[in-house]
């Protein structure tokens, strides 16, 4: 169980302080001059948030660099596209092929290798406008498999194929890439997909395999398989990357994509490409007050257990938004009954929750989007970036569980919020501050002091 | 939208309809009788129920003997489990063994071919006990899919891998295929998976695919697209398996196979294989007062985004039953966002809710599991069957939407009730009737007169 208190009220104080205007840096200016002058052309406006992970797993002090870096990239990607008046859809694959190509992440480039030492990429995207969604599993040979995602969702946009046939949402293995070929997405040799890196952890992995295979005698086998499940924290190589983004006119989309578990067997396919459990993102409508979307992390057969994005999805249309992620991530995950039989349960998530909303203010009246981004991880560790288009550049963090908490055990959540302004003039950012930890660990402010994450840490009783 | 009448306490009349008690037959006295004299080896007592489907989609009055005939061997094969002391996932994948091996259904042997004339099967199971799910996609070569998904269910129950490795959910191509001979599952030579029929199906589908893209000229290829989705109902060839158990431990188990649409692309992987969307089974705990498990058949596509399975699963917590699954059936898949763009969703589902309860007998104190069996579809026909240990025989039923009627708006309900006994002594099976239908459609009794089933048919206005 985990030490819960009760936090009503919180995010109310958060959005209150919100509301505290912000000057305008110069540079908004700039920008929102610029747009202004380019007003005819995009009559809907241009802009919106991205928010992208590196994964939920363990990153070294060693790699920050290039872990904030590529996520970085990552943010501007999508905002290059925003700006451009691209849809949420488009954004957030433009910010995932970025993460793809970093070799330092566990997706396209640089991918885990599985048992036969072969690269096999999942991943999959999800239009919160039209609620089409696209999925590869276990595809070998395309350097960016969210992009194949991508197609098939838009394919799928298009309506039946010929003599009534219905397109396809998933696709795995040879017939994807096959698929992807045929609608023009080039192939890419499997070796060039592999990097020093992640053959040097393929040999290290085998060995270390092979070592605990012959510990394992025949005898009492199911015993040892216990056994050794104990002695691994397993988060090792679980970086996942992933998505969500805003656009302009409120729609929401999410993307993921990985290599997969280290030394997986040949056609494990893992939550990256799974319906509910590796992305989600629902426009708001009549049922649901905001639009929502979520990426997830980890140890994919936990997050398909748990279908972990759906649920947090669901749970954000709660009224306190970190509440909500808190108790999810708590009754939904770590003690879901999907896991009972599991010691640790590994997974993170970043969040964005959006309404619209009209306001009085001194100088205007407010009409924009309320922006609530958030994360949380069980891992050890999770890399994250976050960037409005008004931004100059994506601010990036790596949050990790204090010195002491078991991964798979604890949890922490950090977040904030930002507003967008709907009327091409300006996107002003303002931030909220409320820290929600009984004990805090850290306090941080992002680089031009205006975003300043939340922090929260439950242990385990 | 679908016209509503308010169905509330027809349920409830059902329940004290089927309180009513019945004579046993002889047949029952001296099953009941072998069975007591085998008391002490089974402790826990044995027996189930279970419900079959060998698919939502057409079935033709010509072979609808063949389709009940399998749907009759697949109960005996459960029930045969279920005698022998089997659990409801033993039970249900032996079920689904039996439907797989008909030349009849899509699945296992004589499954749709694919676009390059090849078989590709999905197949899933999910234990309501340990709440474990595996699944297998877009494999050829094996001749009882569901063996493998249920293989890959039971050594992820064993925990984990050398070295702290998770054992994968979910397989799909070459891997399950290598992963399943791995496990001394034999392979099967594809050519004799294939049978005459669908064999001819695929060269007549050929034809009528080449003819349709000849008459696509390359202009609004888009336009066309959307037009010949209208001139097919696509119901032609979605006849998916699966089955459902409750053992008399209360247990329940659901699983399901497909070979998928007829000239899907290679790789296309359907809800079969598809987390929450192919099959559920939850036993009752904490939150939930029933037992649920739920199998589908349809149009994968629809079936996957709308998440059917556990919809419909969740939606069976309420009081009444029928109205849950009309709701269900109604928002959640016919009207569901999801599948906004669809002129018709095409799907069936067959359900169980099961309850312990305990109640005051004119002769002895009751102590049983109480059934209720559900089917609905808005596809033109579905064809189940189901049958309890105590039964000598299945009863089966090809139920069909009334003329007139379209398939993919419209739907169709029908089901019944039945209380196992714990007792080991005798299962009778006391039969309800309530005809829940505006314009009832068609009465039926079962086999001995005992079980009559609902039917209820809603059109659309």
């Amino acid at each position: 169980m985990i030490g819960l208190t009760n936090y009503a009220g919180v995010m109310e104080s958060l959005m209150n302080s919100a509301e505290e205007k912000q000057p305008s840096s110069p540079l908004t200016n700039s920008w929102a001059k610029k747009q202004e002058s380019s007003k005819s052309q995009k009559p809907n406006g241009v802009g919106g948030f991205v928010l992208v992970h590196a994964g939920a797993g363990y990153h070294s002090e060693s790699k920050a660099k290039e872990y904030k870096h590529v996520c970085k990239r990552a943010c501007q990607r999508a905002v290059d596209q925003l700006k451009a008046g691209a849809l949420a859809v488009e954004a957030v694959a433009a910010a995932l092929v970025e993460l793809e190509d970093s070799p330092f992440t566990n997706a396209g480039m640089g991918s885990n290798l599985n048992l036969s030492g072969e690269i096999e990429c999942d991943a999959s995207i999800m239009d919160g406008k039209s609620l089409h969604f696209g999925a590869v599993g276990a595809l070998s040979g395309i350097r960016n498999p969210v992009m194949v995602a991508n197609r098939l969702l838009s394919e799928a946009q298009k309506g039946k194929l010929s003599a009534g046939r219905i397109p396809p949402c998933f696709l795995v293995g040879r017939g994807a890439h096959d698929w992807a070929v045929s609608h023009g997405i080039p192939p890419c040799p499997s070796d060039k997909m592999a990097t020093k890196f992640s053959l040097s952890a393929y040999k290290r992995n085998k060995r270390k395999m092979e070592l605990a295979e012959k510990m394992d005698t025949g005898h009492n086998q199911t015993k040892k398989r216990r056994q050794s499940s104990e002695n691994e924290n397993g988060s090792g190589c679980l970086d996942t990357v992933g998505a969500v983004v805003v656009d302009l006119e409120g729609n929401v989309a999410a993307a993921v994509s990985s290599g997969g578990l280290a030394m997986k067997h040949p056609g494990r396919v893992g939550q990256a490409a799974h319906y509910g459990c590796g992305c989600w993102a629902e426009n708001a409508c009549n049922m649901n007050s905001y639009s929502t979307a979520v990426s997830t992390s980890g140890c994919g057969e936990h997050l398909i257990r748990t279908m972990l994005a759906r649920e947090c999805s669901a749970a954000m249309q709660s009224e306190d938004a970190h509440q909500a992620l808190l108790e999810a991530m708590q009754n939904k995950f770590i003690s879901s009954p999907f896991l009972a039989s599991e010691d640790r349960v590994l997974g993170g998530v970043i969040v964005l929750r959006c309404c619209r909303c009209v306001e009085a203010q001194p100088s205007q009246n407010f009409q924009g989007i309320l922006v609530e981004f958030l994360w949380s991880h069980t891992t050890e560790s999770m890399c994250v970036g976050y960037m409005s288009a008004q931004d100059s550049k994506a601010k990036t963090h790596i949050s990790r569980l204090p010195p002491g908490t078991v991964p798979g055990q604890s949890l922490a959540i950090e977040g904030g919020v930002c507003r967008l302004m709907d009327l091409l003039l300006k996107i002003t950012i303002h931030a909220g501050y409320c820290n929600l930890s009984l004990k805090p660990l850290r306090r941080r402010t992002g680089g031009q002091g205006k975003n300043i994450y939340i922090l929260m840490e439950c242990n385990l009783q």
